[in-house]
């Protein structure tokens, strides 16, 4: 690979053994820097032989640790940043060929650039990139109209442990040609192959938008807002964010330029967002369905954006709702889903035990609801420590996702496993789909050198 | 399983042991009819100890032979009719749990019954099962808006090779713990589990539809209408099937109540549609769409169904192609794919072929020209003798399928490989994506007893 693509300088490797909330960190021999499949793929096998393991690292803004080496200083870093290229756009069959080191953004602005739309959108946006996208398959604000990263990818191409390499890229949407090679590498964080290529779906490009923030008295009637809205509006409507008071009361105290958008004040509120390929239509649609839901005492009140100045300020609130939690204090945080209908009884149990356990303890339930997940985030008490709050992170982690498990629902709807959960999915997974797991990684990576000790 | 789930007697076998068309049939010592998914398990756990090959059936109309048993006598028939149940439906969740061997029409009632809609539909909806769809990730005529079976399941049920159950029914639309192993079991033909029961995603009820006949000059235009379509409806687009004039001839000649629903004659015609879940609109937007569809000189002249009558006449047209190839003479059939932007050159390149190398032949190519699907069906020149025109089915295949190869498109776009495919998919498949379904096949199945002989 010459010198240029390896660096082994600790100050230069820093940036790598790190993420960049540091809340995982370790060493490393080098970080490679490939400039091709070819390279990946001979750096593969040149490990596989010498049985080093190999982390693969996109970004660097995955939120579970599965892009950080461990640190026992014998994983080497594999980062894709310099496979960027977006090797192909063809409009007349919408679909767009890119390189796994491509950065989200840059994918969305050359879709939007021949007049279609990469529907994928996320907080990260700006350093993401689709192979981390693809490895963890990323969720993000549009799942309820256009799925997760795994439903807008046609194809994979992805260097196999061995050195092998997988050309299955495909503009095609319907190829039932034997077993779908490509799900079982979305969302494997990197344990099962590397992702070198992806062909992407296009969609039309959206003309028109309506967006609204909707307060109301709790999550029931926020989940008959949701039944309502998908039954007039159904695939037009793009976003269905929950938000609860505190997360306004934490943004604009926290966050400059964040206003209420109402009046008063509502236990819970929802972002909505419809979308449309038509110039217009989607405006009336949301204000009579808004109207409907107003009739039917689901909405206490609603504001709609009425310039895309007060649309960016909706989604401004709903999007710094993180950040606005920190200076609140520390906060113990949960990726997790429950089926839709469970939402409102999970949420309120959930804050009944918080109550109980760590009373003063501030839930900040925030997120996707449209698409049952939930960031069920919890601030530190006002005021208290925020080692002795920190130090009840387990017992609080356990008592979360044991309700979450009452329903049935997930640990990690969103964000994956990696180093974080690695433990805890062993608790909670079905037994026999671990013990498949574990038989196709042996199958495909018999010497375990990819991402080794994240995920399984 | 008592006397009642097995059957022995030869006559009684009859009907599993080929499929309705009669072209593929096989001997079994007997056909097993589970009622319960821990049954179909205990059959696995028992055939492999005993290194007996059991052939999953669901309704026995697959289109490949997947479903029949060899000529040795020595596989035995495992039928999911039983399992017919639907476990339960949670329309605030929009799922809907179902065994495999219920029949899809049924499914899609039940749905209805409980104001959702679920959207997979295909001329075998009466007698295929949900079962039998997931094995084969079915496709049919609403791809293009809601996704091939595959886009419909959240989670399955599965019996393993060696008779454990796989417990992975979920009503999660996100879930990112682990690898996504419903979408290995999907489209794997029976090969590495046996399907016994599935989540599947409901959606909200279409309340409008129109429905539009469009003559077109060739099928550079329907791509032309195809793209203008998509910017325009979006995913109210639910519908858009490809129909050659000489398919109007055939369903107005031998169809009793098929009429042509245009004056004049066209080279070629598009049957789409537009459904929403709002009452109206829908067909303004289909009327303005082909507007400008006639004013751009991409479409010659279009009927709009006024009446559900109409409607269903359209769609009868649609659904009753292959059925009036019949009295045509016999017909080679093809179930290709290829991206949207090849589909004017390949159906070009294919007809040229075919005049130069089967002068006389009829190509009739038509189906789900939104998914870049093309049934290319050939019938045989008129009078001539149908045996000499079948005795050059391969010579024939292979100039089709070379031409989809050429186009990068799939040999079989929906109705999978099963008995009938097996061998070309080794001589056109990726080599490592090969291998790699070998070792996966291995890794689930090590004695190979599920659907031996079938895919790989
Ligand atoms: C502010 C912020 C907001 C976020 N919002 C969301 C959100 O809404 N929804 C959501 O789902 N996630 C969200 N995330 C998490 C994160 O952005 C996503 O997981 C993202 O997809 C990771 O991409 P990356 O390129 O940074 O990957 P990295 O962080 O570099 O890697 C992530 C994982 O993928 C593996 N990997 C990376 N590239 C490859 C490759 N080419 N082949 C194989 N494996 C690879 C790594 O080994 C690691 O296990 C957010 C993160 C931040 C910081
Ligand atoms: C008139 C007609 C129209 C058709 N139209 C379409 C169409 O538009 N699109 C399309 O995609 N297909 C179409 N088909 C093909 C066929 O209907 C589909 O493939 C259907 O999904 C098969 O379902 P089935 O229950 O009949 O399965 P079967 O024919 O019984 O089995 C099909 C395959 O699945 C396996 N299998 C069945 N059940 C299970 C199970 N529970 N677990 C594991 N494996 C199982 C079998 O072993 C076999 O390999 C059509 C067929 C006919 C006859």
């Amino acid at each position: 690979m010459g010198t240029a693509g390896v660096i082994v300088d600790p100050g230069d490797m820093a940036a790598y053994l790190r993420e960049p909330r540091e809340a995982f960190f370790g060493r490393a021999p080098c970080v490679v820097k490939p400039r091709s499949a070819r390279e990946v793929a001979s750096v593969l096998a040149l490990c596989n032989e010498a049985g080093v393991g190999v982390v693969p690292q996109g970004g660097n803004t995955g939120l579970v640790g599965g892009q950080t080496p461990d640190e026992s200083g014998a994983q080497i870093v594999l980062s894709l940043q310099k496979l960027d290229k977006i090797r192909e756009i063809d409009p007349a069959s919408d679909t767009m060929t890119v390189e796994a080191g491509a950065i989200l953004a840059n994918v969305q602005a050359a879709a939007e650039a021949v007049g279609r739309y990469f529907p994928l959108s996320l907080a990260a946006e700006g350093s993401c990139t689709i192979g981390g996208n693809l490895a963890t398959n990323a969720g993000g604000v549009h799942v309820i109209a256009y799925g997760a990263t795994r439903d807008l990818a046609l194809g994979l191409e992805v260097a196999l442990a061995d050195g092998r390499l997988l050309s299955g890229l495909s503009k095609l949407r319907k190829d039932n040609t034997g077993y779908d090679l490509a799900h079982l590498f979305i969302g494997s964080e990197g344990t099962l192959g590397i992702i070198t290529a992806a062909t992407l779906k296009l969609f039309p490009l959206p003309r028109s938008r309506a967006t609204a923030f909707v307060g109301l008295a709790d999550p029931r009637a926020a989940l008959k807002l949701l039944t309502l809205a998908k039954a007039r509006a159904g695939s037009a409507l793009v976003a269905f964010e929950l938000i609860p008071r505190i997360g306004v009361e934490f943004t604009t105290r926290h966050i400059a330029g964040v206003r209420d958008p109402l009046a008063g004040a509502h236990g819970w509120y929802v972002l909505m967002e419809l979308a449309s390929p038509a110039e217009s239509g989607v405006e009336d649609q949301l204000t009579e369905l808004l109207g409907e839901a107003m009739e039917q005492g689901i909405a206490e009140d609603a504001a709609l954006a009425a310039t895309l100045e007060q649309r960016a300020g909706l989604w401004k609130l709903r999007e710094t709702m993180p950040e606005a939690q920190k200076p609140e204090g520390v906060s113990i945080k949960h990726d997790v889903s429950v089926p839709l209908e469970s939402i409102p009884d999970f949420l309120a149990e959930a804050s009944a035990l918080v109550a109980v356990h760590a009373p003063g303890a501030r839930p900040t339930p925030f997120g996707h609801m449209g698409d049952g997940n939930i960031h069920y985030n919890i601030s530190q008490p006002e005021g208290a420590d925020r080692v002795v709050f920190l130090a009840r992170r387990e017992e609080i982690n356990a008592l979360v996702h044991g309700l979450v498990t009452k329903y049935a629902g997930s640990v990690s709807a969103e964000h994956g496993i990696g180093a974080l959960k690695r433990d805890l999915l062993r608790k909670v997974k079905d037994p026999v789909a671990l013990e498949l797991m574990r038989a196709i990684k042996s199958a495909l990576d018999p010497k375990g050198i990819l991402n080794p000790g994240k995920l399984l």
